[in-house]
């Protein structure tokens, strides 16, 4: 069931080792049929080596178990909730990677400096707002899930597709699992960069022409980066 | 005799290695059996390339030597004051890991910033006082354990599974020698990004109910992470 | 076709990869040959696994394609517009390297700080002035290499030989496509140092006769480095 | 002839590139013996992969090449000038590590925070000073040995095997070349970690009876680390 989704979420958690950003059993990756309303999503806590597609989960959009013998990733509800807002996205990544999650820790959005940023995030990677007590102690993983909704209330997650979640960590999504874990390991490179142009220098945004020259050459119909 | 100790405790050694949380021959490992009152540490300043099982040195909770031709870790004494004063633990680890020896060095605790932080280490890491010259001069690293122990005298080891010797670096603990091998590896991770986030703002520590949710999610009756 | 000159610009740009300076598609390097006016150049959005030297596409110095089935890098204009300016260079390699992006978002010219920057670079890396929204949303990778070009007025392009383009990154030329993969690499290694004696301390410039004496050691007619 | 040094001392270079300590042909270690007079260098400019024992230069005090085809590293009088101020030396290594040249360009001293840094160097490592210009302009190399001779006037180079040249790099030394490039890469680990600590904070020096009991630990009769 969901063979070749399964694959793909297999892959883009395998991505996220290859890149460096997790260890151990750290980081999740999932993604989703939009025609069956069936989400895969790795496992919780279970090492990478050796992970093969059939250790995948499958639930359904309200996190019952469809498929799968072992218990999904802990922050199942927060890929949900991503899911339901943003119709858009095929995919999800949560890593604590160092640099994405150094800023989370500092609470600021990661700016806009450089057109590597702009290449992927049209504007500064935003910061949710902090967590109230209640909203952790109770359903935790499905609020932290909110609190990145309301965060994008008035932005489009199709041209920032990544959030820091304050005192956490960044979560990113795409149209497929690849192209979420894509994206994470993008954001983990501007991250780094930003926080060595940060602490060298009060630097400026990139002026807003240049942002989006840069964000419409990779993405939309005038797009010429690429061969198609 | 001790035979799986001894496996447990070179595989802890090899962690570390493999983590780059150390050099040559920097760092070491140890495990007790609590049955035989037998502590089973890597040898001192062996190449870490080549080492077996039958290298490690066994001693009693007094630093006696009961099995092995090689001279035991110089800081084996730190560990068995460790062993003596926290029953729950099973495994220590010493490393001079660059980012946790780089606040020991600037002695301040490392920060809980962030969730990852608070998955491993319910607080901040703490820092010990300095050592005095007498202190120093004599029983050396028997006083390094000492001065760890006091800084104890309030706080649950088994919620608090490392500290920063002042001036100098990390001692972790577990309840195996392979746990207290990964909360090394986890410090190291963690000292690496709250020096990002603390060089880029002024970090504000993680609400203690969001400290506490993640820390519970793993450890204790009620943790829900992987697949126990 | 130019079938050497393919072959040296592959392996410039694959030595980006080896040196760790480009991830995914990231970069681009090329090469001239000057006897037939014709640029050999990285194909736009091809993975670096797999690429030979069949997929370099070769056009002239206006840009129009001669040779190739794909779409050369979307950079080609910058290219071709150095090629133009700086009639002794064989090469031009641009990458997003972390550290010399770093500076190029600060907008700060890298220091002379110390020989390992002199062996290479007589004085500071400069950096462009920012772009005008005109020049960024017509012609943006012509305007690019122009506003490189201006930073050039006073400078000697073969005694500095890579330049900062302010909130993007930075380019780098020789005599050949080898020649500005290595500057492009040292580049990043000078910009890394430079960082932290920079966040270490406000670092004094290296003395000029200092810097000539080292430039000189390894230009020029009286160069003494290496084995000619 | 000398077969053994000139063994000791290609792998002397071989251990900086296997550290990360040199890119490219970055770098030189050289070996003296004293019986003969003679000193065993790296060539300049040569490749480190491919390099055999018989590509190491052997050259008397003065510099006479007395064997060997290829021209010798061009700090070679910087070398010659140590081994004939500082008797007990049997090895040298000069590289531009990163850390450490951040400090050496910073001309900053590398202050002892540590216990890490008090294992092999006794007090703050030292920066020269600043060379002048006819110091650079003539006999630049056996100027720059000068300048670091001048700077251990009143300093043990047996306790503190290592140097750096302001504006410049590290110079280390030991016993034999293997120790020199030892203290080569353990010199590039202390300064990462003191770079991190004096960042973070106001660090302060380790006292003077911690530093001395470490190196104590390590050096001389009283040592008790390591099986002898």
């Amino acid at each position: 069931m969901l063979e070749e989704l399964r694959t793909q979420v297999l892959e883009a958690n395998l991505e996220l080792v290859r890149a460096g950003l997790v260890i151990y059993t750290f980081g999740n990756a999932s993604g989703i049929s939009r025609d069956d309303g069936l989400v895969a999503i790795k496992p919780s806590g279970v090492p990478y080596d050796g992970m093969r597609p059939e250790h995948m989960v499958i639930t359904d959009l309200n996190g019952r178990i469809v498929e799968g013998k072992l218990r999904p990733s802990s922050d199942l509800d927060t890929h949900l909730a991503l899911y339901r807002a943003f119709p858009g996205i095929g995919g999800v990544v949560h890593t604590h990677s160092r640099f994405a999650t150094a800023w989370a820790q500092a609470r600021r959005p990661i700016p806009c400096l450089g057109t590597t940023h702009a290449d992927y995030f049209r504007g500064p990677v935003p910061v949710t707002e902090a967590m109230d007590p209640a909203e952790i102690e109770s359903a935790y993983e499905a609020n932290t899930g909110a609190v990145i909704v309301r965060r994008f209330a008035d932005a489009d997650p199709m041209q920032m597709p990544a959030v820091l979640v304050a005192g956490h960590g960044p979560f990113c999504w795409g149209t497929t699992p690849a192209d979420a874990a894509h994206n994470a390991v993008i954001l983990e490179y501007v991250a780094e960069m930003s926080y060595y142009s940060t602490t060298l220098a009060d630097s400026q945004e990139l002026h807003p022409a240049h942002r989006d020259k840069h964000f419409l050459r990779k993405h939309g119909k005038n797009a010429y980066y690429g061969q198609k």
